[in-house]
Formats: structure tokens, C-alpha cells, sequence
């Protein structure tokens, strides 16, 4: 089963081959050494007057803070999250004082999408969620209140398919789709929808 | 002079060598077909359920469209960006039917990542920046007001940085600076600042 993205022209084989599925492979763990490559490639994101406004909170499947992260996801995620063998939730500064506030949740997607990228280079495959319990984890960790705890990324490597139940397995293996570029993309005026 | 990030460890070589300048060389042109494989890494983008809230608006160095985005920069940017080869404006949708709203500005970043990423891989560079009137290119290019024009970049060939003044050339060529990884990256408690 190819995932890899029908694209319209070729582009670099770890983008289209990036995808996020939802069943993560519970006989291999992961320690921060093999997820080290990621965050570097997240700290090395552009930001807004190289503000750097985000943090990482991370915990591995068998852990305290893994432990914790799982307790507080909602919804679906609650069902496969926690067979990832990490867990890692995107926050951003959310400072009124801070002149790129308004930019921060922009900048964590960008330091986002570079983990996600060199996580995927790295073997392993990143499923973004944001169905989770944001006050419970700031509460929990010690979040400052001039934080946004944001968004929170599975970690693993790949299951199979047939680990999901009916629905997600269905969801796992539909045909990955996208808006064409021409829906996307304009010289003037805007688009219709 | 290398720009190469100065990583703890390795990680993929585009995302090493991926940097913002302001010198462009203004020899060189760039049409549609040169941005279509960071367009399209763009739209294989992931964003919450899928929504893809993204629209990019991009002008050429030479049409009107370029012309009128180069006239709605603001500050320092409006002496370096209109030497690059194209201009992209990106934006969200924030409309409040949108149950994405929240996260429509951090899968724009992470689209716009995206592109940056596969930009660098063909060659190209990319420089991001905020300051530029969105109101007036809302205005002009009959953007909904349900969409927020968010971010503007830059892209082109690399140019020398002598092109530049004193002050934007001491920029060009000061080394390269990231936030140590312990200070990103934590298990718990949040870290100090």
C-alpha cells in the first residue's frame, strides 16, 4: 500500500512519503536520543525575528509525562495516541507583552512541520492532534499562564492497519487527498471556494 | 561563508542549509512553473481534519501583482524583498464558522514550512516576513473578510551580500543563532527561561 502523495509534480520523496496514520507499532519504544534529530530540525525553524516562541513538552510510552499526556487526550485520540512511543505537545507564548504573539502559534506550526519532516526521515511517522485537555496539562506540568499549550504530536513507528478498530482502519487507509493547486494558489483575484 | 546550522546532531541536509536571507540576485527571473513543487509540497501540508485553511496569493518580479505587493511592504522590507524573484502572501481563513479557526494560522505555518523546505531543496531561498500592510493587499487583491492575509515571503536566487546596505549586510553574514535544545525541550517541570 503506497501512502505517498499523488503529487503534480515531483517533490522531495520526505514530503510526499510524510503522512500521519493513527497506529503506531507497541513492540519498539523511543528515547530522546532518537527523537534528538527532530527537535534540532524544529529548533532550527524560522520564527518571527528568530523569536523562537515555543516549547516541547515530551514523554515516552512506559513514563511519568507519557503517562500523564495520555490521561488527559480526548475523543478518538485516547484510543491510539497512547500506542505511539512518545508523545510530544506544542506550546506557544502567549504574552500579551510579547511583540510576536500574534505570530507564535504560526512559528510553532512551522518548528512543528520541520520535526514532523526529519522525524519521517528518521523512520519514524508524527500524527498531529489538538484533541486533548490544554488546562489539565498546563496544570499538570507547570505551564506557565503566559503559555498556550497547543497541540500535541504521537511519535512512533508505523502498525499495521488491522491494529485499528473498523472505523479508524478505514481512516488509515483511505486514499490521502488534497485541495488541486489551482484551488490554492492565485495571482489575482482570490479564488472561489 | 557557510550558512549550515550549527546542529548537535545531524539532520537532513535542507534543513541544515535552509536560511532567510535578503540578498536576491536580481538577474534572475522566476515564473509559476519554478514554484510549483514548493506550492505543492505546501499542499501536502498536514492541518487539522484535513482543512487545508490556506491560501497563498504570489506575484512575479515584473507584474502587477508583484508590483502591488512590493508597494504595500513596510520598514526594511520594502528596500530588500522586491529584488526576489516572487512574492507569496499567505493567509488563514478566521472565520467563526470555522471550527479550524484556532489552528487555521498554525497549518498555515506549517504549509508555508513546507514550501520553504522544498523552495531550498530547488534552489531557491526564502524569506519570510510581517511587515506589510494587510489591509490594503485585502483590499486590493478582493480578499474575503473571512480571511486573515497573514505573512509575506520572499523568494529568489541567492544574491551577494555585498547588494546590501552596511546595516542589512551585517545581518546577512552574522552567524547563525538558535536557542540551546534544553532550554526547548522538556520532560518536566516547564523550563526556566
Amino acid at each position: 500500500m503506497s501512502r505517498n502523495a499523488d503529487t503534480s509534480t515531483p517533490i522531495l520523496p520526505v514530503l510526499a512519503e510524510r503522512w500521519s496514520p493513527r497506529s503506531f507499532d507497541t513492540s519498539r519504544s523511543l528515547t530522546m536520543a532518537d527523537l534528538t534529530p527532530a527537535f534540532e530540525a524544529a529548533r532550527w525553524s524560522p520564527s518571527l525575528s528568530n523569536l523562537q516562541e515555543w516549547r516541547f513538552l515530551v514523554g515516552f510510552r512506559g513514563d511519568a509525562t507519557f503517562a500523564a499526556m495520555t490521561e488527559h487526550l480526548s475523543g478518538w485520540n485516547a484510543s491510539w495516541a497512547p500506542n505511539a512511543g512518545a508523545i510530544v505537545i506544542g506550546m506557544y507564548e502567549d504574552d500579551p507583552e510579547n511583540r510576536g504573539r500574534e505570530y507564535a502559534p504560526y512559528d510553532l506550526g512551522q518548528a512543528m512541520a520541520h520535526f514532523s519532516v526529519q522525524a519521517h526521515a528518521d523512520g519514524l511517522f508524527v500524527h498531529q492532534a489538538a484533541g486533548f485537555d490544554r488546562d489539565a496539562i498546563a496544570a499538570h506540568f507547570n505551564v506557565p499562564t503566559t503559555w498556550k499549550v497547543f497541540v500535541v504530536a504521537a511519535v512512533g513507528h508505523l502498525g499495521a492497519p488491522e491494529l485499528l478498530d473498523e472505523t479508524l482502519r478505514a481512516r488509515e487507509t483511505a486514499p490521502r487527498v488534497r485541495r488541486p493547486l489551482d484551488e490554492t494558489v492565485f495571482t489575482h483575484p482570490f479564488p472561489a471556494a
